[in-house]
């Protein structure tokens, strides 16, 4: 009898745990690819199954509906958008510092295919109970927005203003970004981010001409 | 015989024309504003003749289907903003008292119903066909910002920039007054408009914290 250990052909447990949620992770890349190109509604997921050569059966193994699929991609985008401040937050530097970090993860996040997700279908589409616990997640969002804002106004860095306009401001010029942003376009995102960031810090004016 | 002149009981084809067009709007305009609280996919019908307490094929003698009240309703919307920026294109002064009064204007249409609707719902759940119909309009709004821009920067008082970036992001904080602005909030619209440009045209920072 030989001493060598047993391999088992077969791959452990959570190896294959591991696989099944990358496969997941594909099929809701994929679908959010595709529901930012045409829409949730135009979305077939015959399309979804074709972009990853699997059938439609088989994405059902790991999702249950369209909308479960819209529900996930909305929040991992929406997740990224609250981890990566979260993440500023917990660096040194004064609030703008953190701010203009905040911002630019932001920019970037939106022009993804989760992040731009978020913003270009949103939750909408999905059932009542879905869209409120995705607004749970904005919530936090623009709430981290606001303190920063907050303490800049404290530390004399930001203008006095009213935080809520100001945090609004922000997330609608980034947002948008993921409305006309392609990756086919001339500038690259962190391009778009530095001019963006620029023009919501020291806005469109010299400073003699803005009033 | 009486030398009067017979007075005709029926209204006259002009006025006849005018109720029927003042009616459609009155369906597209409640129609509107449900698919702003609701959204377009969520929207019935039904609910749209219940508001204006008629039947559905009341409504069917105005409008052929959802999709066309869409159109009609973002069409209206985008309408209205291409005209307020030529208006003011029109007027007197600056680029930049042009750019301020074209910002005012935008602000305060994407908090009206036809307005809102474009941002909120766009042409996205509607046949590409439509949809292009619509971005065409869009294009023109847009082409219009980015021409006030270069005047603007060509006399002095809109400082060196990308026109295509500085009008995505008077778009991006103007339009998401749409997505946030609630009737019953404690800002009315010019507040909200004078805050915003505000913010826009000097900027998040003191000129001396900005770098």
């Amino acid at each position: 009898m030989s001493s060598k250990t047993a391999v088992s052909p077969w791959a452990s447990v959570d190896d294959r745990q591991k696989v099944r949620l990358d496969k997941r992770e594909a099929v809701l890349q994929a679908a959010a690819q595709i529901f930012n190109e045409k829409g949730f509604q135009s979305t077939n997921l015959d399309e979804v199954a074709e972009r990853l050569n699997v059938t439609k059966p088989t994405l059902y193994y790991y999702v249950r509906s369209k909308d479960e699929i819209l529900f996930e991609c909305v929040k991992i985008g929406l997740t990224m958008l609250q981890e990566s401040i979260q993440e500023v937050g917990a660096q040194g530097g004064t609030a703008l510092d953190k701010l203009k970090a905040a911002m630019r993860r932001y920019a970037e996040i939106v022009t993804m295919d989760f992040g731009q997700c978020v913003i270009r279908v949103g939750e909408d589409p999905l059932p009542l109970e879905s869209q409120l616990k995705l607004r749970r997640i904005k919530a936090v969002i623009d709430a981290e927005f606001r303190q920063l804002i907050e303490q800049g106004i404290a530390e004399g860095t930001i203008k006095p203003c009213d935080p809520k306009i100001a945090a609004f401001t922000i997330a609608g010029t980034l947002s948008w970004i993921a409305r006309w942003y392609r990756p086919s376009g001339p500038l690259k995102p962190d391009e778009i981010a530095d001019q963006c960031i620029a023009l919501l810090l020291t806005g469109l004016c010299p400073p003699t001409k803005a009033e």
